[in-house]
C-alpha cells in the first residue's frame, strides 16, 4: 500500500484555516507566495512516498545496532538521509546568510510532518540536527556559526541535544556533567547522558552534539547551567573533521518502538566542547530552540496519525467480512458502521490537530516577521497544546489503527502496531505530555489570561459571524468556547499552582477539543458547507467535540482530592 | 518490584458491592461460604505471585517458538503450568463429576483475572482449556466427556478453540473447512484455521482441538457449521494418547505481544474428529461458552491493568524528580499532582471494570444456580460490556503506567510497554470490542431493553437510598444513569440497527461509566463513607463519570453522517 503525502491538505489549511496569507504579507517571507509553497510541498511529498516510506518497515526490522563502539544503522537509512539533505530539507526555514532557505517555520512544519508520517526513525535525525541549528542561529559566536552551520544546513553533518541524565529527566536542573575551562576558549566536558537521539550514526562526516554541563562555579538547578558545542571529531584548521573527541557511545536503548532511531547512552569523559552563548545561560539557549521542537514533535505525532490512518484505510477499503448494511451488501468492512466511524474519528482528529499544529506555526512566523508580542504569546500558547494534543492524536489514532486491522493488527508484518510503537514516546520525549500542560496552565497563564483569551475572544468572533449560515456548526462550537472560557478563568484565579496542575491535562485536552471544533469549523465555510470537509466538520462537532465538557470539569476540581489519597490508599488492594 | 496479587480488593467485591453473598446463598454454591472463599483467594494469589510472575518478562524475551514443526515453550512456563495444574486451578468451576471442584464461575473469574495480572501469556492456556471443559460438558457425549474432561480438568491434556480463518474472522459464517464423515462414527476434519491461541505446547501430553468446520450437507453461513473435537494424540483404547492425527502447526504469528503464547496456524488435513453436539449446531456450541470466554477475556484487561499499575506505582514511589509541592518537597514524583491524577485515575478505573466483571460473573452464577430469566438476562446484559470495558481499561491502564515511567517507559527493559503490548489483542480476540457493542444495543436489546433497565433501576434505588446521606457521590450517579436511560431508550427506539451500530461503542462506554460510578457509590457506602475506597469513588465520579454525557452524545447520532462520508472523502487528503 502506497503512502500519499497530504500536500492538498496542507494546502487547504494554509489557504483557508490558519491564514497563512498574513505570513506571505509580511516583508520577511514575501518570497513564500503560493507558487513557490506549493512546489515546495509537493516536492517535498514526492520526497517523502519516494525516498522516506520505503524504508519505514526496515527501520523496525533491521535496526540501529552498536558495533564495537561504531553505530550501524539501518539498510536503505545513508541512501535516504543523502537524498533528504541533498534536497535542503534539513534546513528551509535556516538563514541563507549561511546556506539554508529561509523560508517560514510553518513551510518547515508541513515537510517535518509528511516526513514523519513516511518514516518517523529517520526524521528525527534532521530534526535534531534543525534545533541544533535554531540554537547556534541565536547563541553561538560567529566563529563557531561561519564553522557549524554550513555543514548542518547541507547535512553534511549532523546535530544532537544532550539534555538527560539518569537522575535528571524533566528536572534538568538536577545534572551533574561538568565542564572545566581549558584555559583556551574550549572547555573539558565529563558526564554521561542518556536517551540522545541519534547520538550517533554512520553516514554524516561528523556529529556535532551540544551539551548541556555545569561550569565549575555554576550554581545549583537551572540557573547554572551552561551550553556546549562537543563535536565527534574536532574540526582542523580547515573546518574539516580531524581528531576524534574523548567522548563514545556506551550503548543503545532496546526500545518499545522507532528502532531505526539508534538511541544512545553518551560518556564524554574530558571531551573538549565549545561554550555556547553565555555561561550559566544554557537553559535560556535551550528554551529559544525548544518552542519550535515540542512543535516538530507535536507534528511527528500528526504525521504518525496520517501514516497509520491512510494504513487502515487501505485495510478496511480492501477487507471483506460480512454483510454490509449498505449497497449490495458486497462491500469491504469500510462499510460496517463502526469501522467507518473509526476511520472518520481519525481524519476528523488528524485534521483537528494538524490545524492546531499550523496554527501554531504561523503564529511562530508572525512573531519572527513583526516581532508582535502578541503574536508571540499566541505561539507560546499554542505550542504545549500542539505538541500535547499532536502526540496524543498521534497515539489514539495509531491504536484505532490497530483494531481496524482486526486480528492482523497484532501482528508485526501488517505493520499497524509498529505505528502505535514508533509514536508512543512522543508523548514522553521533548517534555512528557504532562509537563507540557503544566507549562500551560503555568508558564502560559502568566499574563492572566491574556493569550488564552484573545484565542477565545478569536473562535467567539468568528463563530458569531457565521451563526446565521452555519448554525449546525457556529452554535456548538461557540458554547463550547463559553464552557473553555470558564474553565479558563477558574485556572487563571487558582493561586496555588497544584491546584491548576491537578487537572492541567484534562484541560490541555480540553482546550484541543474546541480549538479543533473551531478549525473545522472554518473549513466547512471555507467550502461553503458542502463538500468532504463540511462533512467531516460536522461529525467532529457533533460526536468529538461534546468531549470537552467531561474534559474541563475534570480539569476544575482541584489538587486537595488527589492528596487525600495517601501512597497507602494507593497501594491498598 | 514483588506483584502482590489484589486478594483483599475482590473480597471487598464479594462481601460489599456485588452481592456474592445472593451465590452463596443458593443451594448450588452453598459450599462457597466465605472461609472457603477466602482460603482459595490466598492460595491462588501466592500462587500467581510466586509461580507465574516470575515468569512475565522470560515469556516475552524468550517467546514460544517452532522447530522442526515442534512448539517449544519459555524457559520455567512447563513448570509453572504444572503447578497451576496440581493446584486445580484450571477446573475450579467445572462439574465435580469429572474431577473439577464446582465452585461458582465467579472464583474462577477472579483467579483468572489474578492470573492474567500475574502472566498474561501463559494464563491465556488454561483459560482457552476451561472454555473447552465448559463446551463439552454443555454439549458432549457422554462418552466423550468420559475420556476428555478429567484429563482436561487435571491439566493433563490441554484444550484450543479453532474458529478463524483466513477470510472468516468477525464473520464466522464464512469459514471453509470442512468435515466428512468416515462411517465408523468418526469425521475426517480439512481446512486451515488461523490466530489459534496455544496451538501446541510442549508441557501436556495431549492438545485437544475444538474446530468448527462444514459437514458436505451444511448450509452456507453459520447455519451449516458443526463443532469437532480433533484431539493431536488420538486417544488409544486406554484413552491414553496414542497415533498422531493429521494435523500440525505451520507457524507461529510474529506478535505485538504475548511472545510467551504461542499463536499458531494449523492445518488439519483430514484429521479424525469427533462431533461436539448436533450436526450444524456449532455456532450454538461456541455461544455456550462464549459468554465466559468473553467474561475472561475481560478479566484479562482487568488482570494486566492491575499489573501495569502495581508496576507503575512502585517506579512513582520510587523516583525522585524535581520539588514536589507537598511535604519536604524531597519526595517522589507520586507527589506531583499529575502523577498522582494518573494513578488515581489507573485504580479507580481498575475498580470499576472490576466491579463490572465480578457483577457479570455474579449473575452468570445466580443464572446457574437459579435457572432465573432474569439473571441470565442479566448475565447477557453485562458480558459484552465486562468484555470491552474491561480490555478497553487494560489498554488505557497500561499506556498511563508508560507515561508515569516517562522516559523509561519506553525501554523494553522497565516492563510497562509489555503491559501495553500484551493486553492489546485482549481488545481485539473473543469478539473485538466493536463486535460487543453490536452485540449489547443489537441482541442484548431485543428484549426491548428490559434487562438494562432493570439495572438502571436497580442504580437508581439504590442512588435514591443514600441520597440524604451520600449527596455527592448518589445524586451525580443518579442523574448520570437518567442520562443513560435516555440514551438506551433512544437506542431501543431505533428500528434501523445500524443506527444503532452507528454509536455502538460510545454506548457501551457511557454504559460501563455509569455502571463504575454505581459500583464506587456502592464501595463507599460499604465504608460508611470514610476510607480509601471512598477517597477513590469521590475522585472517580467528579472526574471520570462526567465523560459519559459526552460518550452517549456521541452514541445517539445514528448512521447518517457516517455515510455521508464516501470512501472519496475519507481518502481525500
Amino acid at each position: 500500500m502506497p503512502f500519499r503525502a497530504p500536500v492538498t491538505d496542507f494546502q487547504f489549511l494554509f489557504d483557508h484555516v490558519v491564514d497563512f496569507a498574513d505570513v506571505t504579507a509580511t516583508e520577511r517571507f514575501a518570497d513564500a507566495d503560493k507558487d513557490v509553497t506549493d512546489a515546495i510541498l509537493s516536492e517535498a511529498g514526492r520526497m517523502c512516498e519516494e525516498v522516506m516510506y520505503p524504508l519505514q518497515r526496515n527501520g523496525d526490522l533491521q535496526g540501529a545496532v552498536l558495533e564495537n563502539g561504531v553505530v550501524r544503522t539501518s539498510p536503505g537509512f545513508a541512501e535516504a538521509y543523502a537524498q533528504i539533505a541533498e534536497g535542503g530539507w534539513i534546513s528551509t526555514s535556516a538563514s541563507q546568510e549561511h546556506g539554508g532557505m529561509g523560508l517560514p517555520h510553518s513551510i518547515t512544519t508541513a515537510v517535518n510532518e509528511m516526513m514523519s508520517a513516511a518514516c518517523l526513525s529517520l526524521q528525527l535525525n534532521p530534526l535534531m540536527t534543525q534545533g541544533q541549528i535554531e540554537a547556534l542561529e541565536h547563541h553561538a559566536s560567529d566563529e563557531i556559526k561561519a564553522l557549524y552551520l554550513p555543514k548542518l544546513m547541507t547535512g553534511e553533518w549532523a546535530g544532537t541535544m544532550n539534555l538527560t541524565e539518569p537522575a535528571a529527566g524533566s528536572d534538568v536542573g538536577a545534572l551533574r556533567s561538568k565542564a572545566e575551562p581549558n584555559g583556551d576558549g574550549s572547555y573539558a566536558v565529563s558526564g554521561q547522558k542518556i536517551f540522545i537521539s541519534w547520538g550517533d550514526n554512520d553516514f554524516t562526516k561528523n556529529v556535532c552534539h551540544l551539551v548541556l554541563a555545569r561550569l565549575p562555579d555554576g550554581a545549583p538547578g537551572t540557573k547554572g547551567i551552561s551550553l556546549f558545542m562537543v563535536p565527534k571529531y574536532i574540526p582542523d584548521a580547515n573546518g574539516e573533521p580531524g581528531v576524534a573527541n574523548s567522548l563514545k557511545v556506551v550503548s543503545l536503548e532496546h526500545k518499545l518502538g522507532l528502532h531505526g532511531s539508534p538511541t544512545a547512552v553518551m560518556e564524554y569523559d574530558g571531551a573538549t566542547g565549545w561554550l555556547i552563548g553565555n555561561e550559566h545561560d544554557g537553559m535560556k539557549c535551550m528554551f529559544t530552540m525548544m518552542n519550535n521542537a515540542r512543535l516538530g514533535v507535536g507534528g511527528q505525532g500528526v504525521g504518525v496519525a496520517e501514516g497509520a490512518y491512510q494504513h487502515a484505510l487501505a485495510y478496511a477499503m480492501d477487507r471483506k467480512q460480512g454483510r454490509t448494511p449498505v449497497g449490495d451488501g458486497a462491500g469491504t468492512i469500510l462499510d460496517h458502521a463502526d469501522v467507518r466511524r473509526m476511520l472518520a474519528t481519525m481524519k476528523a482528529d488528524i485534521f483537528a490537530a494538524r490545524a492546531i499544529e499550523m496554527a501554531c506555526a504561523v503564529a511562530i512566523d508572525m512573531g519572527t516577521a513583526t516581532d508582535d508580542k502578541d503574536w508571540k504569546a499566541r505561539a507560546a500558547f499554542l505550542t504545549p497544546i500542539a505538541k500535547a494534543f499532536g502526540t496524543d492524536t498521534g497515539i489514539a489514532v495509531a491504536e484505532m489503527g490497530v483494531q481496524v486491522h482486526g486480528g492482523m493488527g497484532f501482528i508485526e508484518e501488517t505493520g499497524a502496531a509498529q505505528y502505535a510503537r514508533d509514536v508512543r514516546v512522543t508523548a514522553i520525549y521533548e517534555g512528557t505530555n504532562g509537563i507540557q500542560s503544566m507549562d500551560l496552565v503555568g508558564r502560559k497563564l502568566m499574563d492572566g489570561g491574556d493569550a488564552a483569551y484573545a484565542l477565545l475572544d478569536e473562535i467567539e468572533d468568528r463563530a458569531e459571524a457565521v451563526r446565521g449560515t452555519f448554525p449546525e456548526l457556529a452554535e456548538p462550537v461557540w458554547q463550547a468556547t463559553e464552557t473553555l472560557r470558564e474553565a479558563t478563568e477558574w485556572m487563571v484565579a487558582q493561586g496555588n499552582m497544584n491546584d491548576r496542575f491537578a487537572g492541567s491535562v484534562p484541560f490541555l485536552k480540553g482546550f484541543a477539543r474546541v480549538l479543533g471544533g473551531y478549525y473545522h469549523l472554518r473549513a466547512a465555510v471555507a467550502e461553503g458547507g458542502q463538500g468532504p470537509r463540511s462533512k467531516l466538520a460536522q461529525f467532529y462537532v457533533k460526536r468529538l467535540l461534546p468531549e470537552h465538557a467531561g474534559l474541563l470539569t475534570h480539569a476544575m476540581q482541584g489538587a486537595d482530592d488527589l492528596y487525600a489519597l495517601s501512597a497507602e490508599d494507593l497501594g491498598a488492594a
